[in-house]
This record gives C-alpha cells, sequence and structure tokens, in this order.
C-alpha cells in the first residue's frame, strides 16, 4: 500500500524529500509526505533556507576539543568555567544529557560526551565513541572522581563496565547516577528490578533531611 | 523548562536546525533536538546531502499546468492519459488527496488539486487557492461533473460551497463524496452528526448489490 502511494507521485524531487525525512528516527512515509507538502506550502525562498540549514550544519557545527559537546569556540563554556569543579567528571551519552544534568542544578563538575554508547547490534564498538580520549583526560587532567551517568538499559550498563574496567587500576573514584523508584511514583507501578536495586541500594533516612 | 534547554547548547548552527525542523507541523522542540542529534551521528556528506535535498526540491519541483497536482512534465500522467474520463472532474485539497483516491480504483476521471481550503483563520482566501484556475477549466473544457471532494471539516464545506456558487449557473453536474459511517464502523461509536448525515442520505438497498 505504502509503496503504492509512494510510486503515484511521480516527482523525483518530491521523492528524495520524503526519503530524507523518512530517514530520521521516529518519522515514517506518510508523516514525510504530509512534511514535505507542508513545506512546499512556504515560498521557495524559505524552502531554500531550510534545506541550506543542514548545508550549514554540516560544515559548521564544532565540538568542544576537550569534552566533545556541541560548542561555538573550540572549548566550551562549561570547561572553560573557572567556577566548576575539574577534578569530577560526569560521563554521558550525548549533549542532550549534559542539557538534563545541567537543568537540575546538581551538578557542578565538568563532563564528557562519548557521542553514542556501545552497541555491538548498531555496530558501535568502543572506538567508534570518545572512550581513548576519556582514558586521555583520565592520564592527563587532575582527575578524583567519574560519575557514570548513562542510560539504564544494557548498552548503557555495558559502556560503564568497560570504562569501568580501563580506569579501575588508576585512584580514580568511579561512581554511577543511583536507580530507584523516581520522585513522584507509586510503588506497586514500579517495576521489580527497578524495586529491587531500590531496596538494594537503599540510603540512610538521615542523609535525605540533609537535601 | 523548554526555553532553558534550548539555551544550554551553545551553537548557533545547532539551534538554527533545531528551530527549522520544529517549524514542521507535528514536531516539537524535544522532537527536533533529538533529530538534529541524530543527523549530526552522520557523514558529513550525508548531511550535506539531506539539506541540498530540500534546496533542490525548492528549486525544481514542478507542478502539473492543468490540474496542479506534482508532476515531473509540465503536464502529469494523469491529466495526459486518454484512458481516462476528460469530463469528470474531482476537486481536491492537495496531492496526497489524489493518491488515496487513486488508491482505491474507483475514479477514473481527471483531478484539480486547489492547494489548499479557504480558512479566514489562516489567511487563506479564494485567490490563494486554485479556484480561478478550476472556474478557467470550466469553460474552457467540456466538463459534465464536478466532485468536490474535499475534507468534511467547516473549511472544507465552506470552499465547497464557494465553488458550488461560483458554478452553479453552468450545466455542469457538481456532486460531494458521500458522509456517513466508515466501513467497519459501529454503530454506537459514530458521532450522532455523521450518524445523523447517513440516514438522511440513505440510499437504497439494491444499489448497494451491484458493486
Amino acid at each position: 500500500m505504502l509503496k503504492y502511494i509512494l510510486m503515484q507521485i511521480s516527482s523525483s524531487v518530491f521523492n528524495s524529500a520524503v526519503e530524507q525525512l523518512s530517514s530520521l528516527p521516529g518519522i515514517g512515509r506518510k508523516t514525510a509526505h504530509r512534511l514535505v507538502l507542508s513545506l512546499l506550502n512556504r515560498d521557495t525562498d524559505e524552502i531554500k533556507t531550510f534545506g541550506n540549514t543542514f548545508v550549514n550544519l554540516a560544515s559548521e557545527i564544532n565540538y568542544c576539543s576537550k569534552c566533545f559537546t556541541i560548542s561555538e569556540h573550540s572549548v566550551c563554556e562549561i570547561c572553560n568555567s573557572a567556577q566548576r569543579n575539574p577534578n569530577i567528571i560526569c560521563v554521558v551519552e550525548n549533549v542532550l544529557d549534559v542539557v538534563a544534568i545541567e537543568s537540575t542544578n546538581q551538578f557542578k563538575g565538568k563532563y564528557h560526551v562519548l557521542g553514542g554508547i556501545i552497541s555491538p547490534m548498531e555496530g558501535i564498538g568502543p572506538n567508534e565513541i570518545k572512550i581513548n580520549e576519556l582514558i586521555d583526560r583520565v592520564e592527563k587532567e587532575n582527575i578524583e572522581e567519574i560519575i557514570m551517568a548513562l542510560s539504564a538499559t544494557m548498552e548503557g550498563d555495558a559502556t560503564t563496565y568497560f570504562i569501568y574496567k580501563k580506569i579501575k587500576d588508576s585512584e580514580i573514584k568511579i561512581s554511577t547516577i543511583a536507580r530507584g523508584i523516581g520522585i513522584g511514583d507509586e510503588l506497586e507501578y514500579t517495576d521489580e528490578l527497578t524495586l529491587g536495586k531500590s531496596i538494594t541500594n537503599r540510603i540512610p533516612f538521615e542523609s535525605t533531611l540533609s537535601v
């Protein structure tokens, strides 16, 4: 059915545009059709601007040379900031995670953006992401603690373990972010793995009072 | 919160790309962030191809000069086809509607794509869409019937009525596609307006047997 629909619109530029949009995660062919049609309702110049934005993105995007977050300058604001503790590094998967953690206002150290996690299924090995660069930083910078803040998935755990094995012989403290029931969550709706972890990793009640 | 997140990624090319994607209907800022990040996981050349596809779309998209559907040639395959009845024109809002009707295999006439419907709220008046071009065809081509196949919304109905008023003094038969309960729908879940229409516009049972 969908293939049939595609064949019906006999315009190669239209179909290329549909193909490109539907190559993005979460956008199906039908949605892509609608999006391209909505683009075509705009002025020619606006559509060109839309396209050129991504051409510029490709050539002008810049990453911080230290932590690999997206940055306007060669070293990002966080790495450059004297207000932040350079002895603690929080390791995250991507830039959105930096944004998420920053919005909590609970972390005042530096970051290291891996740019992905180890995933044999998707052909992403340790060398495809910025693990060697992290080891480099561990050797050269005066780091006291590394906080592993990856997703609580199999891939995330595997990546954390891989990095742990690489670093464990150094003097550096390695921690991971806490797993447990979310604030506002009800016990009966929490899955048993999470609930189990939250019991194993229970903390003294007094420590919650000081926050 | 969202504004805060946006401020955190200090890269103008990144933010422009997010802005462009979130300008598409149904794509929010958070989704746009994820889409741009997923684009950035590709090779530079692939990202450029993505952008250039839309630049090409803007300059090379072509519409049929008769029915205004998207077409590779100056007159589309349907308008050119000798197999199709040139005396019946089906008026639709956009190209996807042509595709949808074609996939039913129930219509063997020609089309006229308005490129929108009258919508004062969005500043779309009769002159913004291809109504004058339809009147032109009515005057010049030998048309016997016009089938109005617009959405069953207030705007769709208003557009149908507007066109009806323009054409009604000619000899041309004007019909609209049937409204009623969908095939497979249950009566108790059908809204009262649709159900009412389906009773008012009831058809002889014999006519359903011949299909």
